[in-house]
């Protein structure tokens, strides 16, 4: 689909800790977890403008934390928990065990 | 005593990703884990200079991730290793099971 942007198919650990790193972003990547469902991006207790949460999910996306795609108008985030956890064993585990940011 | 540097008591997630999210402080965690003694400053194979390996020591001792001690002249370094697996359980084990930097 010419609306779904693109994914990798390889992890970078350097890649991944820079995502992960903002705390934002961690708990972007929790709530996902603890829903274990799809979030679509305006539906997430995050503290940012729009504008800065579309950059946060960008930067997930492109590390290859989150996939994203399109239902109707809306852009949903599926975290790739099992492919992350395959290619970092206890990475995930360890950074949403805890609150967001602590 | 007098020339030991202050250590964290406690542990803060955000700081020690911070740390940790800089190839060569991974790196010199890696080595430290991998050779279970302490490691003197100029011993560690780093591709900086000593004045940023310096930086990059005093910013793992202040996340809490390495004990810093003198014997003689040389500064010597110990991975906290079982108090971050007890603060942070599987985030050391993640993050060093590869070469640093991949």
């Amino acid at each position: 689909m010419a609306r779904t942007p693109p994914h990798p198919d390889t992890f970078d650990l350097q890649q991944v800790l820079e995502a992960l790193v903002d705390p934002v972003r961690r708990s972007i990547v929790t709530q996902l977890d603890a829903s274990g469902q799809d979030i679509k991006c305006g539906a997430f207790d995050i503290p940012v403008s729009k504008s800065t949460a579309t950059h946060h999910f960008n930067v997930l996306r492109e590390a290859g934390l989150i996939r994203q795609h399109y239902v109707g108008t809306s852009r949903m985030n599926t975290l790739r928990r099992a492919e992350l956890d395959d290619a970092f064993p206890g990475l995930i585990d360890a950074l949403i065990t805890r609150p967001a940011g602590r």
